[in-house]
């Protein structure tokens, strides 16, 4: 089979469509041929700063089908439709950039009918992302209000609809070629985030929200507490280093501020399962109440386009790849 | 009546002890008779920085007996022996170093029999904000270990015992002159703060903490997020600046980081009432469970010299002062 794999970390050139032997589930894994993956900048940065098991075969999501159940898997049988993410994580050396891929049952869900493949990938492991941040760690509620930074990217605009879908008041940023799109996935208002007043317009807009979604690389923690209402939420999705220039106004506001890597569900034993948020992600895009945007698709073989795309362009939503 | 007051915010010559008329409690108020007051270095910052209304009546705690109740007061009666603390915060000119002030109900509680108005005074601010810092906002569970900084101090010495008295395990910075005391109060170990290797220290005492309480002005948020464990908590009680240099590490361990202030639950009418938290306080203090320590007591008319303590010594506990 084949297998988008790299040896060493580096520059998008370091990726190799390979053959390679087809896996072998494990016990409590099936093995799934893939339909459908997509490409999150998690990938890339596992690319250039190294993954802990090398070769490596890159991409998180997988949408497909079973192909062979693992000794002790008993919910899961060989054609089954499913979608599962987590697969970046050091404990696997083995992604979804491939023709098949053995995956953990705690890592994976059905695929509901109605669901594309292409559409399973695309929301798996940014709608997991946005479910934790918005539920497990802010128990963002209907009639709240959330700021999204970045509305148009493959985070935000499912942060975009889920919040709409779970009766919140999203508000987001994108540029303005993205306004009308990112209103249609349910935001009530959309700021260009170029602006020099984008905080006073966000504290506008929000009246001081309920929760902010960061999931930029850049440092806006001033922004969020400044946009944060009193006793608001704070995630924080990215970002190498950050200031609070003002922690007496943080604290005044008595804000809770949540620190969360995608990978985590996937490496610690203590964390939720994926699964069942796989499982009820499905149902709300089976039933059209969250959306998730395809911008382009790339076949297996252009990897490396995908890659350079997700690091470097703007688009609205996701890059999905397939065989 | 004697009333400590300041007419303009700046160095601790602004106090003056001076001869005002005896308030007259609202309809929602009692007059306490103070027995008891303790200083905070909250107030010590509202008289250096400036109190919104002036002239301001400094002391946020009072333990005293009612003298009058308000119109629609029905728990409490004259006589009755109560202890409260908010009286620092905007809503207030009138502070609790005078030989009279008056109370909303919903920041007071009776003081138990057993219990002296000076420890009722003393344990007042420090604990509804360990109690916050530590029930709502980490959700502390028995078993846990609690990273406490400044095991000494007003709140870490109040801290270290709840978290005792609560089945957690606290674990605590503090001089070498304190360590004993400080053990004494259920401290499983104490660290001395200026040890080089203060995180690795803590990392090795506590395994990774569940909560971390950082409660120093300075800058600690490295050390917190290099001692806390996989899902842990931090709150933060103060500080100006904060510098995350790490943010994957924070986002690796999954960390919430609770912005806290003193003030916030006597000025948001969408906050907690301190009352039911000071009465939980004041049976764990009654049941000997809880333990606050009072270093020396001033008579009211040496309030500049406690104000000056608060910031500028080393002690094991509270500072209060008495008529």
């Amino acid at each position: 089979m084949r297998a988008v794999r790299y040896h060493d970390c580096g520059e998008v050139n370091v990726l190799r469509v390979e053959d390679c032997e087809r896996p072998e589930p494990a016990h409590d894994e099936v093995l799934v041929e893939m339909r459908a993956a997509s490409i999150n900048p998690i990938d890339a940065i596992l690319r250039e700063q190294g993954a802990p098991r090398l070769p490596k075969t890159t991409g998180s999501d997988i949408a497909g089908v079973v192909a062979a159940a693992g000794a002790d898997v008993d919910n899961h049988e060989e054609g089954d439709r499913v979608f599962a993410t987590g697969l970046h994580v050091g404990r696997f050396g083995g992604g979804s950039f491939a023709d098949f891929a053995v995956v953990p049952t705690d890592l994976l869900a059905p695929l509901p009918d109605g669901v594309d493949f292409e559409e399973g990938a695309a929301v798996a492991l940014v709608g997991v992302t946005v479910w934790r941040a918005m539920v497990h760690h802010a128990h963002l509620e209907p009639g709240a209000t959330a700021f999204i930074h970045g509305g148009n990217g493959g985070v935000g605009h499912v942060a975009v609809g889920f919040a709409a879908a779970l009766g919140a008041t999203p508000v987001a940023t994108a540029r303005p070629e993205y306004h009308d799109a990112v209103r249609g996935l349910g935001a009530a208002a959309v700021i260009d985030y170029t602006r020099d007043d984008l905080t006073e317009a966000a504290v506008e807009a929000t009246g001081g929200a309920d929760l902010v979604l960061d999931a930029l690389p850049g440092t806006y923690f001033d922004t969020d507490v400044a946009v944060a209402g009193f006793g608001g939420d704070v995630s924080v999705l990215a970002g190498d280093e950050a200031t609070l220039s003002d922690v007496p106004a943080a604290r005044s506001k008595e804000l809770d501020i949540h620190m969360m890597s995608m990978s985590n569900l996937a490496t610690h034993p203590d964390a939720p399962d994926i699964g069942p948020i796989l499982d009820r992600l499905g149902r709300l895009v089976a039933e059209d109440r969250l959306e998730v945007v395809i911008d382009r698709t790339y076949p297996l073989e252009d990897a490396a386009q995908a890659h350079r795309a997700i690091m470097e362009e703007s688009f609205l939503g996701k890059i999905v790849l397939t065989p």
